[in-house]
């Protein structure tokens, strides 16, 4: 246990008491995709080998869905990240393992739920900074994923899982390819996303029905092979897609 | 304000402050489907006009996913149903206008998070009944929702809409058509679910590459045209794509 975490923890308990509301946390999952990697966002608190998602309290008088955005930046530096709500995680004895040699007077001992959401960013546009009660901030690779406290594999991994299943009616790309692309850019963006390869054909008659990219009238050159065609977001439809979902299976 | 249940609750707010978790309540949406009719369950407190979603609070020693089940048997009577959580509601003023006549002793009054579950069933299977705190419980069409207290109606919208959504990677029907039943039928199944007609030739085709439907070595007679096909789950593929979800898209 790190003593200088401990006494700052205590020292806050009684400030967390009045303006927190008790048995709520909210963690982030922020994944960070660049040049065809997919990473996440962890952090390391004081005293831990283990890695931990960025997460905190509810404030008494702020509302749920503000409270994400406001703890990531505390956290980790990031600003401005739009995150979205997936599931809210309450086995009784969650957090019993990594806090159990904390004295009980601590606030931050109680049982709590944990309230998560995910985003997925450009990670080239995150620098991530450490704050007091941790002393590591990190994008680590999906694939080589270091050890976590408490349950916060399980929720990386149902954020991944619900990631997946959020591209079956809701368009992803904008912010996290360039603004001109080719279509096999588009693809290695869901491949990475996905954890697996798609096929060609399928893939490209997907998009077309989901009527968000414009066929701009211009190639990549450069290649030995046919300049492959650019795109580029129709941010009309992009928008609406994200607004009211792809409704092309029905 | 009913007199009435403000005693009860005043009596009983010692027990909830010793034995329940503050800050955090459960919500259930349950949709029932009968004979090609969509309702859903709902209570209304003793004294109020509005109705609500059947509801309560989570106990310390409980796990989050198994409250709502006991919750919804508690309050409306419905046994061992299988709830799915979808999303929690938590604006700083969500149950301010209902509940702003209550006085500040009771436990009740506190800001509550809601913690949303739905479930999607035969109606016929349940015969909805009331407890102590309400005066009604009762299965409402979908199409004539009565006034609903707090951010209920926008919980009830959230569920139907999470439901759609899953029919995207989640197969529906199983306890819902009788064993043996007909494409029409189920058909009919997935447009009362997502509220408008489909076409026919593209349900067949989704259907069948889902792959989860036997066909029958019988028909079903007595009509005066061609006697349709008769289907059943087959349970393998169903439950499997219950757990894993559809891969059809990618």
């Amino acid at each position: 246990m790190n003593q200088e975490l401990y006494k700052k923890l205590l020292e806050l308990s009684p400030d967390y008491k009045m303006n927190y509301l008790p048995s709520i946390s909210v963690d982030c999952v922020v994944f960070g995709f660049h040049k065809a990697s997919l990473k996440v966002l962890l952090t390391r608190l004081k005293g831990y080998e283990d890695w931990m998602l960025p997460g905190g309290y509810l404030q008494k008088d702020e509302d749920l869905e503000k409270s994400a955005s406001r703890i990531l930046e505390e956290r980790t530096g990031a600003k401005d990240i739009f995150l979205t709500q997936f599931k809210s995680f309450g086995k009784v004895n969650r957090s019993e393992m990594a806090f159990d040699e904390w004295p009980d007077d601590l606030w931050h001992k109680q049982r709590f739920l944990s309230i998560a959401y995910y985003a997925l960013i450009d990670f080239e546009q995150v620098t991530p900074s450490i704050d007091f009660y941790s002393n590591a901030c990190e994008w680590k690779d999906i694939d080589e994923l270091p050890g976590m406290i408490m349950d916060h594999r399980e929720i990386l991994d149902k954020a991944l899982l619900q990631l997946r299943r959020d591209l079956n009616y809701k368009p992803v790309g904008l912010n996290l390819l360039p603004e001109k692309f080719t279509m096999p850019e588009l693809q290695k963006l869901y491949e990475v996303i996905l954890g697996k390869e798609l096929n060609r054909g399928n893939f490209y008659r997907k998009m077309k029905r989901y009527d968000i990219l414009t066929k701009l009238d211009e190639t990549r050159k450069g290649g030995a092979h046919k300049a492959p065609d650019l795109y580029s977001f129709n941010l009309d439809t992009y928008k609406k897609a994200l607004e009211s979902g792809f409704q092309e299976s029905w």
